[in-house]
């Protein structure tokens, strides 16, 4: 399945079909992703998650990273508050959070990057993902276990990170004097996720903090592209790679998020906007030669600096797949169906794995599988099941009222 | 030209075919490559060198990076003084000294990685890299140059460089606890090859450092491989993929740069370990699938965590011309000449430009070429002229002698 089959109108989807895919990424979520996760991560010895696992699920290296310690908390946490109240998933969680709040957190109260086997920190960034990752996991578990304690320890990580949105030179990292004024996409999209996260029901608290956050995101969208770096007034610097570079998955990820905003807020421009992030974002990373997101490209056509830009990694694909389904649902327009079909049959037919389970993270451009781990140092337990279960969620929703406006 | 032709048993080659041969190395270095450099990388308002170049040589973003200033500094003295003394060649390397003399150096005496293009500072690495090219350019320059002064600055650097050889913690990277302890190959090699450099015929002021790095070197050799990453006393963790991650190209880098300390010392026993190191990285780094050298491989046969892993990159393959053409000269093995003739035979079919000069930088394991600049930061006016001088220099040597044992 190389090239991108001619785009037909898509057709509404009927209840049949509805169910019949929901099904499907039921099955995957719950016969192949997640048994993978809870039959190879464990470790039984310090706690925690091996995440560097192979195509079998053998650990080719014990390094930990928080990264996915605190995501595969937040999954676990999340799959055992949501859908089922299976102890083991409890259990499971408890582990991670018991490991991370041993072992992660410095003495300066900055949580590191990546630990040894028995909990030794080997790394810290000087970036400010592994507090928000933590915090989801402390929010996230705080719910599944109904411990609020957990959600009070959430709240204080949260107004560390705040701090550092605000003066990224907390997070330790020297500006030099000619460092172009550019600040990263990521950090206003996680921390809107993030907020998302922990607040819950209670946003109205977060909100100067969402305002924030959105303003600073709405400053990386020119011409119908999400930039990856622009000023903190929204001045972009076109002169250099770094200004042009895009990441359509990131850009659709960050679609999203801001759709959840957006909905909750019954906030319409807001709406628009985000969709139009994703279906651009989407149209524009989309290989017309060999189907698949491309992972960077310069928005004005250079080639990216990026050695690894053309090639089709697993979890953009993931989170085209909740962006557009999470659109489709709101809007019900039949170019998101046939956006989703498409990134949902590429995504089906390149990544799982049904031998051992878990998808594969890492493709070339034409679709060849480049690296046959299941988990590696950015890829754990997050991406796939949180696609999978989302997406299941809302084909579950449709399924029940297909034709709903 | 996809998979390798069969090997057949080598023939020597008769001198009129190693002059052929040179033809074809000096066309294609002073012809193509030279000539884009000299056209498009000087920057005539501030000096020094653009080296984000594209295709056509048109800058894409006017960062300069340190070491490719200092590397091209070096390669227009070195082909000033030991090859012709056009003037403007001395000009256009003094252009970037100057540049690198006024802008590059930090108040604390270390050397920044990347500057704009009028000079102001953008980011310092945690390495000793910048220092080491900065020295070289400095050493080759006074050469060129006649210009003691910076023949003691060159030694000067040369001895912080030693300290932060002596002592990472130097470099300002904070060393965490469960850090596994390991040294990159990297420091011993590039500081090996800045002492020969620097040095000239004086090198035996520098036997210990010189001594010293070779040890380390030798700590990385185990079972036919060359690591990245070994322990201070040669200990092995193969149960890292950092541990177990190889760099073909790197290897044959490093092999080349013993060869020439071998040389120098008339040291039979390290002759025959550069040897081994230069076949075995490059027996076991090309890909007998599509040719070409690999740029990252798992010593045990994971995948390599690098996304990267299966492109071939310009720079291995112009190594890997200089050190198997090294060893032909000394030692007339036939296996070599057919090593040497197969990845010439790859690059010249992959990686020249004959449209705009120069060559291309990144093919994808199947040889196409992925990104068409010329200039990157990491791709300036170094590997290519280097090696296709070093080639040139030595196929006259081999013409005038074919049949030399």
């Amino acid at each position: 399945m190389c090239a991108s089959p001619p785009r037909k109108a898509a057709a509404m989807p009927e209840a049949r079909a509805l169910q019949a895919l929901k099904t499907e990424f039921e099955n995957e979520l719950f016969e192949s992703v997640i048994p993978f996760w809870e039959r190879h991560s464990p470790d039984r010895t310090h706690g925690g998650y091996f995440n560097h696992l192979d195509r079998a699920g053998q650990v080719y290296d014990p390094t930990k990273n928080v990264w996915l310690q605190a995501r595969q908390v937040w999954m676990f946490s999340k799959l055992y508050h949501e859908v089922a109240q299976h102890p083991r998933w409890l259990t499971l969680a408890r582990s991670g959070l018991d490991f991370l709040r041993d072992h992660a957190l410095a003495p300066d109260g900055r949580v590191y990057f990546a630990l040894t086997a028995d909990g030794q920190p080997i790394y810290q960034q000087r970036k400010l993902f592994s507090e928000c990752f933590f915090a989801m996991a402390l929010a996230e578990h705080a719910r599944a276990s109904g411990a609020p304690r957990l959600a009070q320890a959430a709240r204080a990580m949260l107004a560390t990170i705040w701090e550092m949105v605000l003066d990224p030179a907390k997070t330790g990292r020297p500006a030099l004097p000619g460092a172009p004024a550019l600040l990263p996409l990521a950090v206003p999209m996680i921390v809107l996720n993030l907020i998302d996260e922990l607040a819950g029901d209670d946003f109205a608290a977060y909100q100067p903090q969402v305002d924030f956050c959105i303003g600073r995101l709405r400053h990386h969208f020119a011409g119908g592209k999400l930039y990856e770096y622009a000023g903190p007034s929204g001045e972009l610097r076109l002169d250099l790679a770094q200004g042009r570079l895009l990441n359509p998955g990131h850009a659709i990820e960050a679609g999203w998020f801001l759709l959840r905003w957006a909905a909750r807020r019954g906030d319409a421009p807001l709406t628009q906007l985000a969709g139009d992030i994703i279906r651009q974002s989407f149209d524009l990373g989309w290989d017309a030669e060999h189907g698949g997101l491309l992972y960077f490209l310069d928005a004005e056509g250079q080639s990216p600096i990026q050695l690894e830009w053309d090639m089709k990694l697993w979890w953009p694909h993931c989170e085209a797949l909740v962006a557009l389904l999470m659109l489709y649902a709101l809007e019900r327009d039949p170019a998101d169906w046939e956006r989703f079909m498409r990134v949902k049959g590429y995504a089906f037919a390149h990544f799982p794995d049904p031998a051992h389970g878990e998808w594969f993270g890492y493709l070339n451009r034409r679709g060849e599988v480049t690296h046959t781990f299941k988990g590696g140092p950015y890829k754990g337990c997050f991406h796939v099941p949180r696609a999978l279960w989302l997406c299941w969620r809302l084909l579950g929703r449709l399924a029940s009222r297909p034709a709903d406006p």
